[in-house]
């Protein structure tokens, strides 16, 4: 039945005209990997609903891209290949720690001409650093950045990496972190214009419906045998464990990280079968600006060499 | 009515506490205007309004900012002092021309040395004389940039810039090209958590409330003696200028700017009591690269010249 959702899915919401471009993109990327790199799929960001055909509106997923910018780069560091699916400028592995407008990059050197505009002298050694680390992992075949904005688009692309990533069996990762709707409107219900507010009208009701949930499809016929990792974020403590256990159980998958929308920057759960491991960044973590991801990374890396040894 | 609407917004919404830094700023700027000196509020960019307290959804207007950005640049050349009440990381004038993600404004300089990469030099001419516009119009006095992201923190913003403005009488002018959501989920009908899908939940309905005509009490209270303009963007033509016309008589108020969602980087339309008048790019114009901001602005400012003269 979810099964059948997803497929209807695909036929009701055609593929993007990039589409084709991106299927070139991830399996040249896979098959430019080496036998023993393993590879991992870090999705990140919100996805965009429209409400409109002619899109005036939309709803979006708050979410900066920090979790999955931070996890794809400690991946790459522990010699994954990396297929980055990330909300198109949100933030991106090696060069996340430059936020804020670009405008702010710059400082001018000499107050008498006007072209004497340059990188601020603050900013010179981190920005070379970064952007020579980026640059270094896609030379080296260990990243690839694919940004998608709609819903459609992501589901789509997700789509082609599972399929990609099949032939690689248990050397594939999906690590899920991106901020993902749970409701949409159909195109067939969608209003093909702007909708009206007009003089008098007290509200305005929209009825959303759910979206397929694609993880039990992946699981079952995507990627049957690739591990892989879901995140939830609620933002009711009283809630966050049973709804982990339940997507788990839904699922039919390995892990799910549980995180709470005011605290996901120090402590997340790791929820797996029975168990719930918490993982909290200690004082002395957090004075030396450890990132939690260092952490959720390398746990994710070890349960991925425990599955593939039994 | 409407006027007690938009007052009761403001109590049940409270201010965001960043308004007294913002007042401040305003005042200042405003303090420091030569007496000959006409003063614009330009707005840009898209609202959000929050779907929950505890955000994770929210609904967004789509809004580059385009046409914000580029008429606040061309109110600085016509020798207006600018305030732009802009979307965060929305577009900005003078430094609107470059888009994309910042990194792309770099290149390595020399291959070995890991620590060379400097402004490309395809774009440095563009990347100087646009920082250098931009801090010579705010070193001027000339233009005031005020980021806001919620709903409710541009609608603050805009009755304490008008308050501010109230003191310039007819010099001032509102030109409020901001994409602002028309309905909102009101502060006590939000859910504190995140909206629950939950299995087996076939459809999430969302009530939305109008946001107040603020419109009205710009006219009425806020700025009695000011040129105010207006925008409305539809997608359907066929209802574009009935609707414009509309909001003419509704608000009481001077101009609105009608364009179509997918012609209005070439064609707007002045409506203006009972006249229409078109205004569009000739081939000419598309070949050369003239944007249609700049008609609309020599537009507006002669409009504004003629006002004050009558």
């Amino acid at each position: 039945m979810e099964n059948e959702d997803a497929m209807r899915f695909f036929i009701e919401n055609p593929a993007p005209p990039t589409l084709s471009d991106v299927e070139n993109k991830v399996n040249k990327f896979i098959d430019l990997q080496p036998e023993n790199r393993n590879v991992v799929l870090v999705t990140s960001g919100g996805t965009l609903v429209p409400m409109e055909k002619n899109m005036v509106r939309y709803i979006d997923n708050f979410s900066a891209g920090s979790r999955g910018a931070a996890s794809a780069e400690y991946f790459c560091k522990a010699g994954y290949a990396v297929i980055f699916l990330y909300r198109n400028f949100s933030m991106m592995p090696f060069v996340r720690h430059f936020e804020g407008p670009w405008t702010n990059l710059f400082a001018k050197k000499d107050d008498e001409s006007p072209l004497s505009w340059e990188i601020k002298d603050s900013l010179r050694n981190m920005l070379s650093n970064s952007l020579e680390d980026l640059e270094l992992m896609k030379e080296q075949n260990q990243l690839l950045c694919l940004p998608y904005t709609m819903l459609t688009e992501y589901l789509w692309y997700l789509k082609t990496v599972a399929e990609g990533l099949k032939c690689l069996r248990s050397r594939a990762l999906f690590y899920l972190a991106a901020a993902v709707s749970d409701f949409h409107i159909p195109a067939q219900d969608m209003s093909e214009h702007k909708i009206q507010s007009g003089a008098g009208k007290d509200k305005l009701e929209l009825t959303m419906r759910p979206v397929p949930k694609f993880l039990r499809y992946l699981v079952d016929s995507w990627a049957p045998e690739a591990l892989i990792i879901s995140f939830k974020l609620e933002t009711d403590e009283n809630i966050l464990i049973h709804k982990a256990r339940a997507a788990l159980h839904r699922y039919n998958h390995q892990l799910v990280i549980a995180n709470l929308l005011t605290t996901r920057k120090r402590s997340v759960a790791f929820v797996i079968h029975d168990s719930v491991m918490w993982l909290h960044l200690s004082e002395d973590d957090l004075r030396n600006g450890v990132e939690i991801e260092y952490y959720i990374v390398s746990q994710c890396v070890k349960l991925h060499k425990e599955k593939n040894l039994t």
